[in-house]
């Protein structure tokens, strides 16, 4: 399938199979984090380490999926998927016939499954809770394809699979955050059937403005201050 | 310390705990919440019951604090507080003897901790996680005082507390959201050093939108669907 030099070529049917990380996926999820960050425009800081991914993201004893922070990953096979019912999430086949693929990074992602896999892209996500409901929720943290293999509906497919397990999980909404220039992820995300909140501002605390809170043993005596 | 009938005046020292919740505050935290609602604007739906309250906020075995949803209470007490290191997060005493204050919901909002404590408010906070980090977060879901309370630094307190805890657990951000119109909580949280961030969108999957995800088994054979 070897086509212009360092570049791999899929045509024809690739299988893709959206399933949950487990450690070995660790350096693949840092340089497709570090794409990501990249694509938000922040180059100058990149903080996150593979040391750090994997104590954060793959404790040991491992957490059921979905109960706490939960990653995935998105596997392109030139085999059909053997569903595993232990970590695969969704699966589809992709028909490229009509317009073949060329993935300049096939060899630097080749996934730790194997296989002739690729790895093209991940989800991070981890339970929110909404007092209103009293219900937890899943929150979305973030959601990745390389470039080579965007624009095939396998954004699409993992939202679509991350929505239908936290709707049968009984979780009350799933949530996110999108950048307001991205019209293009607004439009498609809209037509998924998310509704935008733009009333709703983030605020942050963190850095030294965070640390300055530490060992704060307030003991003010103040029966006015502004609250 | 009764003064108008149905209301009890608070004057000289009073001292407020802020601590872990159980599920004996239930009760409080469901009129809480529903005191809340109605602040949002939101009164015609609440779908939050007891039950619900009951078995998310306070599961069995129980969580460690902070690390899944956790719920916290703020109760004041008219005697000094005897700390108690499982459950108090802050402490601090308050001044009334220049303006006392009356409390007209005091006998409704009774602490389940008996020894005149009232319950004044509640935060809900739980982990998020920050891909740019690679590290735990917590995200601050609502910080709410009673009427009664307010403007006497109770929501400074419950904020910095839960900052600090978050701090010295080593989380790389405190979040949370506030709505667009609300100037006086935005001003109060920027001079307690957060910033805002105007440029994300919250997005939402909920009700009927989110449950047609439900058994999503997506079979599609496309290559050329928008992502």
């Amino acid at each position: 399938m070897a086509a212009p030099a360092n570049s791999t070529t899929f045509s024809g049917d690739v299988w893709a199979e959206f399933r949950l990380a487990d450690a070995r996926d660790v350096p693949h999820l840092h340089s497709l984090i570090h794409q990501m960050v990249e694509l938000e425009g922040i180059t100058d800081i990149f903080p996150a380490t593979e040391e750090l991914l994997a104590s954060t993201l793959f404790p040991s004893p491992a957490r059921p999926p979905f109960t706490s922070f939960t990653a995935l990953i998105l596997d392109l096979s030139p085999f059909p998927v053997v569903q595993d019912s232990s970590s695969t999430i969704a699966s589809r086949r992709l028909d490229l016939s009509a317009s073949p693929l060329a993935d300049p990074e096939a060899a630097a992602f080749a996934s730790p499954r194997g296989g002739g896999r690729v790895t093209a892209g991940f989800v991070i996500c981890f339970p929110n809770y909404s007092t209103f409901l009293s219900k937890p929720g899943l929150y979305v943290e973030d959601i990745f394809v390389r470039a080579a293999w965007r624009r095939r509906g396998l954004g699409r497919m993992m939202l679509s699979a991350v929505a239908g397990r936290a709707a049968e999980l009984g979780m009350g909404r799933v949530e996110w955050c999108v950048l307001d220039w991205n019209k293009n992820a607004i439009d498609f995300y809209e037509a998924m059937g998310a509704v935008v909140l733009p009333q709703w501002l983030v605020c942050r605390l963190s850095g030294a403005a965070l640390d300055k809170y530490k060992g704060n043993q307030e003991e003010a005596v103040d029966g006015k201050a502004a609250e």
